[in-house]
C-alpha cells in the first residue's frame, strides 16, 4: 500500500485563498485495479485557472468538490502499472491532482515526449497546457499574418511566453505587457519581442499610442480590467480578440461587470473568441509537432519558475494573482 | 437645369432628432457632366444607422458633414444619362441622398433587379441593405446548424424578419423579440417563426427560459441594453452573437457603456463578431441570387413600411427608435 501526501479542496475561497482553504494530508492510496497505474508526480502546474476550478462560479469543467483533491496539471513518472500500453519508467502529463503520487486509468493523460537537450521541465512547461492554449488561441482565433500588430497580456507568463514568440514566427510586430523591467527586458531582449509595456510603471494607454500609433490588430486577452479596457479602445477594423483569461477577476468576490465595449465592437467590426485550450484536443498532435520543431530549431525559448516541495503549493498559485511568477509556474514535488 | 427638394443636415442632433436639426431646401441641381446620370429617386430607405451618420461619435464611414444632404440608401430610376452602361429607364439601388432627384456618378449604386410579381418596394426592401445584412450577418458570422435555436432581436424590423426566415430555411428553431402583440403574430403566423417575445408585454428572460429552456445557440444583436442582457445570459456553450446593431443606444447622449459578460464569453466560448453589411460587398452577387430565389420560391416574404411624402422623411426617421415602423420603412418619394 502506498502513501501519499495530498492537497485536498477544504472551503471554497472568499476572494484571495486563505489559510485553511486548503488542506495538506497524508493517506493510503487504493491498490492498482486493472487498467489503472501510479503515477509519481515530478511537476505539478499551476495555473490561473485553478482558482477558478476551487469556486462554485459558473465555469468550463465542474468545480472542484469540496473534501476532493485539488485538480491541477501535472506530469509524472509511471512506476507500476496495470495498463495496457502504459509501462514503467514512461513519463506521462495530464489532468491530476496537487500530490505527490496518485493513482488513474489514464484517461486525461498521455505520454509526454522527450526532447533531445530539453529539461523535463522545459517540455512539459511547453509543450502541456500553455503551448496549445498560445497556438490555438492566437493561429485559430487571432490568425495573425505579417505585419499586424499584436499585443499580449501577462507576456512574461506560461502563455504569454509564447504567444509572443509563435507572433514573432508569424511575422508581427509584437509587444508585450507584464509587470516589471526585469519581465520586459526579458521578452524583448531573451524572447525578440518588439517592444514590451510595463503596466506597473507605465501608462499602458500612452505606451500603446507610441509603440503602436497605428492601432492593434490582435489582443491576445489574459487578464481583463484596466489593461483590457487600454488595448480594446486601440484595437484596428476588422481586429480579433482571442480571451484565453481573466485573470485579474478571478479573486473578485462580487466580480464587476466589465464594460463591453459593444460599439466598439460593431463600428471596428472586431471578432472576440472565448476558448479553452481542451476545446481543441482533437488537434494536439498537430500543435505538440509545431511546437517541438520551433523549440528545437531554437525560435521558441520558455522559462520555467519553479519552486520545490508539494507543501508550497499554496503559497505559490497565490503568486499568480499578483504577478509573483516569472515564467511558467510549477512546483517540483521530486527530481526529475 | 433641375431643381430638387433635399434634407439638408444643419445641425448634429442631441439625443433624440429635434425640430431644426435637418432642413428641408429647395434647390438647382448642376447640369450632367460626363459619365453622370439622374435619378428620380422612388424610395428612400430609412434604417437605424441614418442616425449615426448624424452623429460624429465614432463609426463605420465619415459622419454626414453640416451643411451636405441627408446620406440614405435609395432607388430610383435614372432619366438622364451620361454615364455610359446606364440607361434611361433603369431602376438603380444604392448610397444615396434625403431628396427626390441626384447627380450622381453611380459609383455607391448598382442596377436593382426586377422580380416577375414581386414590387418595386419589395424587391428593393429586401435585396437592398436589409437583405445582405440579414444573409451574412446569420451564415457568415451566425454559421446557423438544423435544431439549434436562433433568437432575434427587432425581429419585425427590416433586417430581423429577414434574418428569422433564413434561420427557418436552415432548419433552426427561431425565436423573435418585437414590440407589440400584432408585430409577434405577424412573425409567427405569417412567416413561421417557432415563436415571438412580446417585450413591452412580457418579462424577455423568463419568455427564453419558457421559450429555450436548453438555451441560446445565435444571437442575431440588433438592439442592445436589458433585451441583449437576457439573451447573453441564456447563450450556450460555442454560441455565436452576429453583432449587426445597438439601436436602443443610438440616441444616447453618453451611452452608458453595457455590460461586456467577458466571464460568460470566456467560461460558453462564444463567439461575438461586430459586422457592416459593405464588408460583404465582393458577395453581394451570391446573396442577391439566393434572396430572389427565396422570395420567388415563397420562402422568404418581407413587409414594408411605405410612408409617402420626401417630407415626412424626419418624422419617420425617429419611429425607427421607438419601433414605430412595421416592417422595413421607406419613404414614397415619387410613383414606383
Amino acid at each position: 500500500m502506498t502513501q501519499r501526501r495530498c492537497w485536498k479542496l477544504v472551503r471554497r475561497p472568499v476572494g484571495d485563498i486563505a489559510p485553511g482553504d486548503l488542506e495538506l494530508v497524508q493517506e493510503n492510496l487504493p491498490d492498482l485495479a486493472e487498467g489503472q497505474f501510479l503515477l509519481q508526480i515530478i511537476y505539478i502546474s499551476l495555473d490561473p485557472t485553478n482558482r477558478i476550478w476551487m469556486s462554485d462560479m459558473e465555469q468550463y469543467m465542474p468545480p472542484v468538490p469540496l473534501g476532493a483533491p485539488m485538480r491541477a496539471g501535472v506530469c509524472g513518472r509511471v512506476i507500476a502499472s496495470r495498463k495496457a500500453g502504459v509501462a514503467e519508467g514512461q513519463i506521462m502529463a495530464g489532468l491530476g491532482e496537487w500530490a505527490d503520487h496518485m493513482v488513474t486509468d489514464g484517461a486525461m493523460m498521455s505520454p509526454l515526449p522527450s526532447l533531445p537537450g530539453v529539461p523535463l521541465a522545459a517540455s512539459y512547461g511547453t509543450l502541456a497546457l500553455v503551448g496549445p492554449t498560445a497556438y490555438f488561441g492566437l493561429l485559430d482565433i487571432g490568425q495573425p499574418k505579417p505585419g499586424e500588430t499584436l499585443v499580449v497580456s501577462a507576456a512574461a507568463g506560461g502563455v504569454g511566453q509564447i504567444v509572443g514568440q509563435i507572433g514573432k514566427i508569424k511575422g508581427c510586430h509584437v509587444i508585450g505587457i507584464a509587470g516589471g523591467r526585469a519581465k520586459c527586458d526579458y521578452v524583448v531582449n531573451e524572447l525578440g519581442f518588439d517592444a514590451a509595456i510595463d503596466y506597473k510603471a507605465e501608462d499602458v494607454g500612452a505606451a500603446l499610442d507610441r509603440l503602436a500609433p497605428g492601432g492593434i490588430d490582435i489582443n491576445f486577452e489574459q487578464v481583463g480590467g484596466p489593461i483590457m479596457a487600454a488595448v480594446m479602445q486601440r484595437m484596428k477594423l476588422f481586429g480579433r480578440v482571442p480571451l484565453c483569461g481573466l485573470i485579474s477577476t478571478y479573486n473578485d468576490v462580487t466580480p464587476a461587470e466589465e464594460p463591453g465595449f459593444w460599439t466598439l465592437m460593431l463600428m471596428r467590426r472586431l471578432t472576440v473568441r472565448g476558448f479553452i485550450v481542451t476545446d481543441f484536443a482533437p488537434r494536439f498532435a498537430e500543435c505538440g509537432a509545431a511546437l517541438a520543431g520551433w523549440m528545437l530549431a531554437g525560435q521558441l525559448k520558455t522559462r520555467q519558475d519553479i519552486r520545490p516541495g508539494l507543501e508550497n503549493a499554496v503559497d505559490a498559485v497565490k503568486q499568480l494573482y499578483s504577478g509573483g511568477n516569472f515564467g511558467k509556474l510549477l512546483i517540483e514535488v521530486a527530481a526529475p
